[in-house]
């Protein structure tokens, strides 16, 4: 309770520094790398605890003794382990100068630096061939860009304090050669629109910037204007090097990788990861550059892009791993920080990011971080609200999207993630129309992720095993409709790459209804598949339910695979279980050879219904199926002869030999369960009856019953999506009209 | 930061209370129970805060008005939640009553008492009729008993304000001839050693003190004199009624069921249940009858139980799962809160026992719970230290018991749990020397548990599943040997009832080596089974690691399988993983039939190493086989028809063909893994080499070496166990010479 006179000099302190820092920056002319902060703030800042924080480690670093061994080892191996600790030390270590103006920051930097120079020039590739793009310090030039992008920053830190013979031998012998490697020596690498160019745009720009070099600089904007690229060229995940009439540099690549939105069409795992060289190169540009305007690209992309990231998280901050993507990876790695401080900085101070940068409970050692960390102290933090939102895909955002429907109350928050994007790039799995769904941080039914362990060096180095193909990207491996056990696109990257669906409609707007809609054409010629998901807050449930009407119009007869990755344990089902006396595999290819086949059997009569619980809670899933449908209880794990896969369960719905079929499912949070009280609370859905009243090309209607007999009727217009649109339908005799492609009624 | 004037209040306040309180009622002859608070402590007092709680819930239910309807459902259903609810209300507002004298509480108990004595007449058995003892308001004696056990405190709390009238109309009508049918009409529910009897013997005891009626107590203290309850008889859980020459009554049930050190035979879970009426019960005679000194009675072990049982959980207060057990129970159950706020109040106050409570976040709404909470504020609060120790079995310590050993430092705090006790009555499992370990609070090798999902309906009515027998008690569930795929005892009850493991010796004295080594020769007629259990800290480690070493001594050829139930993603093994076309049953019985075989086949030369993760960190086991061993990788899930298996997989190590054999394995918490950095540290085993030197009758001695060829030999006394014998040995030429009956020497 003790009262610090500290923290009335932190407020003297604020009202001085916030009004004038951003404008002293960005009005010089040639600005010079400067001191941002005299003296520390109080303990309570994040700025001044990052700072002790990464002068612990930095002050460990410089004891320990700079080493620049001779590069050999693939990620997790000490060469590779050590260069990149190098770097990021170096980085801090240059934070800490600005600030502190300690010199033993500085001859830290400078002898690191030089080292490298000595070594530079005669530094062959390094030994490990597995790369399109091979590196100098590591096995790949992705690594070495993280390399320069860093060493910019360190090197701009201790550039006053260098002088001009020690700046001219590090340009000379290693920064000028190393920004020229990345580029003009790797173009497949520096000339694409991917993640990996921009850091590479990123690494050769930054230190342009530092050097006053504009041809680098250039280059990094632009790109090569001359490569010899094989059309044909791919990379080491399959993905294409080139598109045709495609442009190149950093400014393509920002262009181009976001939509309007700022979705990143890798998806969210990937975009965090280039965020890191955007954000990095960006404020470098904002400082040397303010002429480009970094900022306000594209209608201020980049702000629009960390804001999309953020809404792309589960309500722990995990992101959706759509497309390849690592589980855990979420708002807590260091290039969210920098994007968040950043974008709270240069763009308009949304106090909402205040609240994300605290939980992060670190902040970047500049102006950004200042700003962030005063405006918490002084009281303008505010939640980060995630509502309903699309997400539009694409460069100008007609290629499909993301929609997140989010609905409910503390300790029980649902979002669901539907995906109706397109490719994704060489990232891109095979799974239009597919979704997820999470109640707080909890998956309960799980998009897969990525089979891969990164920086886990039994497996396969970190890097992407075989499974991510023969799986993890294949169309069963999701929450959508599979076809003849054959994945979208036939599993065809080139194919996938020219098409993607179209959102149908999306309406967020009434308090206890939130659903999206949207129709693909391409995944498999000659059938249309529209997908509608429903979050529906109703008097007959405990909570929001999941309407799912997923409608299929073939030319053929075809069988129809709808899959659900559940995630727990099943408590209760109303169809007969069938468990052989030896499990066999689902199929033969297309990711079926993964599957064990658990139980398999006839769909029950009337609604087909399914209980599990997780985490403490309970959910249904009731169908509407015909009796000749069946369902089949399955789990991961076949085909895996090292192990790389979760043996996570699944239940699949199946309809053969039909050319159109409906696929109607709620999926019904409820109850709760407590194995301290030991009291299980409605462990039984409150879903008495799904019906399909009607079902044609015109239109869909589905009638869901509750227990006391309340019944909704859901009615959706299949063709017509204008909202002025008048409908008029007769059902039973009863008349129903409407306005807008969907309606429903309380009866 | 405001100070508040009622902090100053406090203090004043607890200063004059508890130097009195415990006395004034401990003195007095004929205490009335009297209102124990005169005015609300501050709201930062644990009790103030679950006063207030207490007072909401209570309010609510009032509001609600008062239900007692007619018996009829099972747990889960209305009559039985309805019936439940109203006992423990109005035990709440028993407690309400005492501390605020606000007449409504009063009334409100009142009323409702009145409407069950109006009920109780003519009230026939519970219909439900799959009890050995059924119930009147509920299926089972047990619960009616939790009924009588709550509905005295609250008859206690408003005995005075009731009219003498009306008390002898509830005790003639209501309380007298529940007690009677509890205990004369159901003697094979009352008269037993288990914790349905306690329950039994604390209902009529206690309600025995509020009438002050001596032949109730009696009869809750020693039993019923004379039954005729035959010596076959079960109960459901096919459990004894009877043991020859067996005592009954409350006190025979404290002496027999807790052995000196305060375990339970039956495990934690059950100990958790059992507490409750133990310690209600010690606390009413505590009071009514100081004479009995309940709390001193064998030599303290009500207050020993409590230290037992809160030393028998990981980091976050979860109980070691130990025969029939739900996971996830804890601490944090309202039983463990009553036993803790006791186990202070009557017990040495020892300060660890507040951190434990203030973990629990709540207290009892009496003189224990207020000591508890005072004690809180006034700053008297240290943390509980868990640390290794033997906790015997049986009623005079003398058969086996549990050995917990413990080391590590914060966020990897490892424990291992290994289980050499009898039988444990009805709800024991056929796994003598089993072992589970954990770190934190994270299962690595975990012991299953038990196959029921308590108060789920649609599981069985929440009661035990067929798996529970079919798996979850049989050997093969858990991590010891299993002869010839047949469970200890070929599984039958009244022979493992007749025998225990002994403990052969253990020694936690050194700072690096906690260890513990028992032996067994009647799981299987013919085998001596004798397992040493070493944890080691050593600087050839990054963690300490568990030494194993599982000899057995058999007359025939057997075949041994060894399983370890590991938690993870499998990340690397040195042996040849077979994966099968389809999986098959691992064998026909005995458990076996639950098991798929994921991978089987040869073990791998030399050492067969096996790494997973969880939670990310790495383990891995290094064992020493021979060639010719079978190593099978399996998973739980074969005939389970209703899903009621959890999948979880195990590996196991097999001899065949062998009278003697030796399992010598190693296992090593190694690196870490974090998804947001995605660094993965040290995912490789540190340990290069474990090797058997020397095997024999008289000696067993292993030596591991680790990656920098420096090496640890662990020397170990088969036959002589005595701390003053000397040992020599000479083992390549060298000479080893000792004291006790083991050695670990640093080479």
């Amino acid at each position: 309770m003790k009262i610090n006179t500290s923290v009335l000099h932190l407020c003297t302190f604020l009202l001085a520094f916030s009004a004038t820092t951003y404008a002293q920056n960005h009005n010089s002319e040639k600005p010079v790398q400067t001191a941002i902060v005299e003296q520390n703030l109080d303990e309570n800042s994040l700025f001044d605890q990052t700072l002790q924080k990464i002068k612990k480690e930095v002050d460990a670093e410089i004891a320990r003794g700079i080493d620049v061994p001779i590069p050999k080892d693939l990620a997790g191996g000490y060469t590779h382990e050590r260069h990149k600790k190098n770097y990021a030390t170096a980085q801090n270590a240059g934070d800490l100068y600005r600030i502190e103006k300690d010199e033993k920051y500085a001859i830290y930097i400078k002898e690191m630096l030089l080292q490298y120079a000595e070594m530079f020039p005669e530094l062959p590739l390094h030994p490990e061939e597995r790369s399109y793009a091979r590196g100098k310090l590591f096995w790949q030039s992705l690594n070495d860009s993280n390399w320069l992008v860093a060493m910019s920053q360190a090197y701009g830190s201790i550039y006053d304090y260098l002088d001009k013979e020690e700046r001219n031998q590090l340009e000379k012998d290693l920064f000028l050669p190393y920004a020229d490697f990345l580029s003009l020596e790797n173009p497949k690498f520096f000339n694409r629109i991917h993640n990996h160019s921009t850091w590479g745009n990123a690494a050769v720009g930054m230190i342009g910037l530092v050097m006053d070099n504009e041809g680098l600089v250039n280059r990094a904007l632009y790109g090569i204007k001359n490569t010899n690229i094989s059309e044909d060229a791919r990379d080491d995940d399959g993905g294409r090097i080139l598109k045709p009439g495609q442009k190149a540099g950093f400014l393509a690549n920002l262009e181009e990788a976001f939509s309007p939105s700022g979705y990143y069409t890798e998806g969210p795992y990937y975009q965090r990861y280039a965020m890191y060289p955007f954000i990095m190169f960006a404020k470098a540009l904002e400082d040397k550059r303010p002429d480009i305007k970094i900022f306000e690209h594209k209608d201020g992309v980049l702000i629009k892009a960390v804001n999309a990231l953020l809404n792309l998280t589960d309500a722990d901050g995990d992101f959706f791993p759509l497309n390849d993507a690592q589980k855990g990876m979420s708002i807590y790695n260091q290039s969210i920080v920098i994007a968040v401080d950043a974008a709270y900085y240069y763009g308009d101070r949304s106090p909402g990011l205040l609240s994300v940068a605290q939980k992060q409970g670190r902040v970047t050692l500049d102006e950004a971080g200042k700003a962030v960390a005063e405006a918490i102290r002084s009281g303008e933090i505010q939640d980060f609200e995630k509502s309903s939102m699309n997400l539009s895909d694409g460069p100008l955002g007609n290629n499909g999207g993301i929609t997140i429907l989010r609905q409910g109350k503390p300790g029980n928050n649902y979002s669901l993630v539907y995906k109706y994007t397109s490719q994704g790039d060489s990232h891109g799995h095979y799974d239009k129309l597919s979704f997820s769904f999470y109640n707080e941080g909890e998956e309960i039914i799980q998009d897969y992720g990525f089979a891969r362990f990164v920086n886990i060096e039994p497996k396969n180095g970190g890097g992407y095993l075989k499974e991510n193909t023969t799986w993890a990207k294949q169309s069963i491996a999701h929450n959508t409709i599979v076809q003849n056990e054959t994945s979208h696109f036939e599993g065809d990257f080139d194919t996938g790459s020219n098409y993607n669906p179209e959102l149908y409609f999306s309406d967020f707007a009434p308090d206890d209804i939130k659903i999206v809609s949207a129709i693909d054409t391409n995944a498999y010629t000659g059938t249309k598949m529209h997908r509608t998901m429903v979050m529906l807050e109703n008097e007959l449930f405990q909570n929001p339910v999941i309407l799912d009407i997923f409608r299929l119009e073939g030319e053929k007869e075809n069988q129809y695979d709808l899959p659900f990755y559940y995630q727990g344990q099943i408590i209760n089902t109303n169809f007969e279980i069938n468990t052989p006396e030896q499990l066999q595999k689902l199929g033969k290819e297309n990711g079926y050879q993964h599957l064990w086949v658990e139980s398999s059997g006839k769909a029950a009569e009337s609604n087909t219904k399914f209980t599990w619980s997780n985490n403490r809670k309970f959910y249904t899933l009731t169908q509407v199926l015909d009796k000749n449908d069946e369902v089949i209880l399955a789990r991961i794990g076949a085909t895996d002869p090292e192990f790389n896969l979760r043996r996570d369960p699944v239940y699949i719905s199946r309809k053969q030999g039909v050319k159109d079929a409906l696929f109607v499912s709620v999926l019904e949070p409820h109850g709760s369960y407590d194995p301290v009280t030991e009291l299980g609370k409605n462990s039984f859905s409150q879903v008495n009856e799904v019906q399909v009243i009607k079902n044609t090309t015109a239109y869909t209607v589905v009638e869901i019953t509750g227990y006391d007999e309340q019944q909704i009727l859901f009615l959706l217009s299949n063709k017509e999506v204008s909202r002025d649109k008048k409908h008029q339908l007769t059902i039973n005799n009863e008349e129903f009209s409407w306005v807008g492609p969907y309606i429903v009624i309380n009866k």
